[in-house]
């Protein structure tokens, strides 16, 4: 199977069996997340797994309850840096730098590019651009989970305040972005299983641009217009 | 191949050869990017595929320079909505439930569901979150490029207002969010190809959590604390 494979055969499940997603398959779908690329190589982000039932019930309260997030097997919690601080820039690259034997200072110059051009945009803006970097480790994770025929959904329908209060998140430095789900799907209860897969067409999804084609667009375009390149 | 020995391979390009990447892997590539799950299946995002080296000198200046960006095959620039509206909204879940047979009425309800959640939210923060959209998809076209054996970069280094200009992108409803410029390594001028690929460690990016762990945080823990739990 290959990655696209995978993709066609994953879709956001409705409905779970409550059955037990093996250790091996956990650690490697968290290994996947773990592999991401991010932003200068911070890593802004961590996982927290649950599999307690009685904190899944908790969590299911501020999610809509959704029927997955106690009828998985795991709970992926994705959480991700409120902001920029010297301090946790300075921690990332100094074990960059342990890990590749070279001395911290290496960084420094790069360090403060990075921290004089986040500061001015302000927390809130830092908290956005954290969270960002998440949905790479997100998007792998749910690409690892399709590889291992693992059924996953992604949510974003919770309270990220509730949900952070919940997980003793405040004070931690880390706000919760976006949850991940795994298990196993009930396809005689899921109304989503046998729905077509639909996605943005290709030729709309798709635009190829020239220094021509972007120098002839005097006038602004309406909404949509990128698709006039697609055919291209 | 497994999609984690294709995490291993990877890494961010930072010389490139200058040689093409053939059609049918660069639309392998777009297309795990196209299949990309995202919130509410909005599809906030698009791909604007550049070659034309005119206009990649041009973007490189908005880029820090960086040699990728001429030196590739082709450059991706992810566009995500600059914001939500009832209009935007109503054409993609049209087109789903085109696609599926059903009434347009039957996303009517989830429509106003999430335009009242998001409208209150702002302009700026519906961007972010339709950027954030915008990074899945963004992960999973690094995924299929590594699995392909093409050579990626993420890039965030970029002037994203002076690229959307350059673009013509005022008054399209999009904005780009991030680069990914797709090529070949030159190894022997690459400074990073050899260097240790290092990640959080497993311990601290995995924390196991159960509801008795989360009510005993009864004190406000201090920014890394949530590595205490990864033992476990």
């Amino acid at each position: 199977m290959s990655l696209l494979d995978d993709l066609q055969w994953r879709y956001a499940t409705k409905k779970m069996n409550g059955a037990t997603v093996p250790k091996e398959k956990l650690d490697y779908i968290l290994e996947a997340a773990r592999m991401a690329p991010s932003s200068s190589g911070l890593q802004q982000y961590k996982v927290i797994v649950i599999s307690d039932k009685a904190l899944l019930e908790k969590i299911q309260a501020l999610a809509y309850n959704q029927s997955q997030i106690t009828d998985c097997s795991h709970l992926l919690v994705f959480v991700a840096w409120d902001g920029y601080t010297e301090e946790r820039v300075s921690e990332v690259f100094n074990h960059m730098m342990d890990e590749r034997g070279l001395p911290h200072s290496t960084m420094n110059d790069y360090k403060n590019t990075i921290l004089n051009l986040y500061g001015p945009l302000g927390k809130e803006w830092q908290a956005h651009h954290a969270a960002k970097q998440s949905y790479i480790s997100f998007g792998l994770a749910i690409a690892a989970a399709a590889e291992q025929k693992v059924d996953a959904t992604p949510i974003e329908g919770f309270l990220p305040d509730k949900l952070d209060e919940l997980l003793q998140l405040k004070g931690t430095g880390y706000k919760s972005t976006v949850l991940l789900p795994l298990g196993y799907r009930e396809s005689e209860n899921d109304w989503l299983v046998n729905m077509k897969k639909v996605r943005t067409p290709k030729e709309a999804f798709v635009t190829e641009m020239t220094l021509a084609d972007a120098a002839s667009l005097n006038e602004l375009p309406a909404m949509g217009s990128l698709d006039n390149f697609a055919q291209k």
